[in-house]
């Protein structure tokens, strides 16, 4: 419920195809929304209502909010501008703008921090509001599953699924694993984190007792930060076992020990973008407009 | 819980991965197993328990089972050997076995039918075995779920699914939608049916009503043998539907209509093989163990 | 979706809380009702659109329907009126309407039909709709649940619950005590029972084999209408096991053989009607509306 | 999984039935356990192995853990020791005992804690621990849903049902509607909590938007600890609501206003021990031993 009616001014620069449904998506919820970093055939799914700009020259010296994508950088020096043929430095988006304007960024490291507080305009980590960690991991969890499924030659229903970690992704997946009738145990290191799973009608193992049931597994799904699946752990895994791996680097296996074993491995990162650009998009939509009015009612 | 202990003899002919995963089960569970009609790269797949024979001539007389496959044939001449260079025909089969045999068959038409009759030698579709449909239908549904992960840019968590049909693969469609998190609506013939599907916590339409509600789903199922998504109704389909036809010829959809309408559709056809051989090897090799322990207890 | 728009005229005889809550849903739902049979404090509770009748000669000659209560007797020989001081013999019914009428009535066994016959006025037994059946499973399934829970010093989540048959109630109550976290084991006679049963996600065992496991439940459902429970199986049972028997006479439990055994066992018969009145009354009043579009349509 | 095999030494102080039963479920799984503030026919329920006492002086000096009860006391002076016909304070306890003991309590209050000290002995308050406030939610949600059952003349499957608060028995509960049927609204602050309940698959609503949907629901829960129903909120209930307010005093709930407007609102506190006593007792029992096998674990 967006609490005012007025009509906000956007603009994106780069992005990948999650991006651009975020801007058609804000455009049809009737903000105005202008691009820049878009000059390949993508430009083609972007809807009549957006401007396409074509330099920071044609740009308004003000917006309710220029959103860089996610990540804002993949080499923490230009934009990631999956469709663009040029490049557009961070430098130059804050130079190109006073301090009226906000900036929102995915993944904010020291650079960028360091930069807007130089240049005095506001920086938003937009990849860190908690709704939009939650509703992606609904995505990463989907795409989890259909690894697992097009990754083994038995169902998902019925197999033994293990996963480690109950923070927001394991426990989605949990949930949606147990609906298509896998049998789930979850795998915590907090007593509260194994109560809760059992009362969600799982069965539950200590991270410290992986040990005596790891080799009962079919499928197991990492979540946690954290080395679990170590070189003791991965020795007595089902031959034939599948994992995969949803921990952002460095990952929660020995995927060097896991390779010499020859145990399947799939470290699968950045799911939603990829499985679901859509979803993707429209989260990014609603987080953007959440912070906007969030900001109109602390003025 | 197999009611004899005694070793049984069974003889498989030809067959796909399934019938592999089902000849090594079978044998994991103590019968004595031998196979014809595999001689490519997948003989290797086979236990070393199995024993591959080369000719009929190699065969004994007489065996608990002799078991072909799923269907017995494709082209109602030869049996189906997909991993087999040369040709059996049916013909042969039942001229090599006397009447004190029993062949398992799986789509009996009444070719094979009245071979058998004439041979005198008993035949029983296992095909139609109430709990081979049901439990294949488990596979069935999640190949369908992973298609529809697969070709949509948005999650099936949240989306609005339609299930056309309540019989075994609608109800467990049904369930493992629901389960992920879709927005499911059943449509069915019956009040009955409908009235069920509403127990179990999905919105209903009347099949006969489709019309009033056919452009909110995202994602269409069709599960019923009969044409219902006819050019009526898909004249009125969401633009960026996606539909999943799982009933077999002729299927649900008018396929031409469709393709002039610029629908995506797809025909996903014995989905259980494709998505989950292992799956359906057990599947096979349960519902074989069944049969042949209720005719241990009539006799 | 009720397909006719005409105002229909509907006259109840009879019937308890469900009947009152079905008159006042059918009223709101734009039909005129007349009601006979009730002069209690009852009374009260109807809405002002409905007409109160003390006699047959208020009556018309011709209603839409006429429905009796369900069962529509107790004796055979009067209309269960357990709101009304005086008795309304069902004879009486037939005696002042003419062949124009159709009755509709609960649990018509050879006597009323009869009747009807003789005076060939359309008898319509309601309890038999299928829709109604599906329906009525859902209070009866809530309702033991609820004595489940009431009856036991532990909670249903994390009990082991058997469920005796796969029928309309055995299927709801499955999926109910399963949706509160109760670890459910189906037992079923027919393998495409317990396939599907296994399919949603429920342990199964043969009714064959209730013998090798009974002595693990904390609860034990019976749906099934024959003796299942016998002398063998009591014997077994836990201790402090609560048996809740849903079938109606005879039912499936040696009652004397528990009682002698100090078994707790509960029969909850009619439980539709004692736990959720209104929702049984808007069950029967959708179900009166179903039969009547049916009718016109056939007409 | 306890880590250590050595027969600890228990005293429980007072209690109820929870105490009762974790007192035998503790002397199951090989403690040594003596109760004292039990005289009534109360007794009768302990285990053979349980040793009554009937005097400090009976007692050890020292025991692995000195239970009390939950709450420890309810007028902050003497044992909460309802099956006991004399009395224990509170300071009889610290003084019996040395310093190497330890003593568990349930809702510690600066009093006790004070005691605690000034006899420096180890105070540890086990209703804090999470595992049991997790588990303890189990029975806490039953039991609402119990209560619903039984004050409502219609099934809480189709129901509207509004859960306020998504924390432990918030989730819990909600899961618990879901699974029966129930069609669950979840009302939370934080955009985190609604995504989170979002992703479970229940509607959702702002507690600062209630006022636009309070009147669609036909049972209402509060969870939450502060007073959300306040007279605004209470004045647009649908009239034959029922709301069943879950939250420790003062309650979620005006219940003044409530009364006023003849709105059902049931307080129902404590349910664990009510509905489930076997259970909860259960849950303290395996929390005592869980600390007591952290303590052992750190020394």
């Amino acid at each position: 419920m967006s609490i005012s009616t007025y009509t906000k001014k956007i603009l994106f620069i780069g992005g990948d195809l999650r991006q651009i449904h975020a801007i058609n998506k804000l455009a049809d919820k009737g903000s105005f929304v202008s691009v820049l970093g878009f000059d390949g055939e993508e430009k083609n799914f972007f809807s009549k209502k957006i401007q396409i700009l074509t330099d920071f020259s044609e740009a308004e010296t003000s917006y309710d909010a220029i959103v860089l994508p996610l990540p804002y950088s993949t080499d923490g020096k230009n934009i990631n501008t999956p469709f663009f043929k040029g490049t557009i430095s961070v430098s130059e988006v804050f130079e190109n703008f006073s301090t009226k304007n906000r900036i929102f960024a995915g993944r904010c490291d020291p650079k960028i921090k360091a930069m807007a507080e130089s240049h005095r305009i506001m920086l938003v980590d937009y990849l860190c509001r908690e709704e939009l960690a939650v509703r992606n991991a609904i995505p990463t969890a989907e795409g989890a599953i259909q690894i697992a499924m097009s990754e083994t030659p038995f169902t998902v229903h019925s197999s033994r699924c293990l996963v480690i970690g109950n923070g927001r992704i394991g426990k989605i997946l949990s949930k949606m694993l147990f609906g298509i009738g896998g049998k789930v145990t979850v795998a915590a290191r907090k007593k509260g984190d194994l109560a809760y799973a059992s009362a969600m009608g799982y069965d539950t193992v200590s991270v410290y007792s992986l040990d005596d049931v790891i080799d009962t597994f079919d499928i197991i799904f990492n979540t946690a930060p954290s080395l679990i699946l170590d070189f003791d752990l991965l020795a007595k895994v089902k031959k034939n076992v599948l994992i995969i791996d949803l921990a952002s680097k460095p990952g929660g296996v020995d995927f060097d020990e896991a390779r010499r074993l020859g145990i399947k491995v799939i470290w699968a990162l950045s799911l939603p973008g990829k499985v679901a650009a859509e979803t993707a998009g429209d989260i990014i939509c609603s987080t953007i407009l959440n912070i906007l009015d969030e900001m109109e009612v602390k003025q």
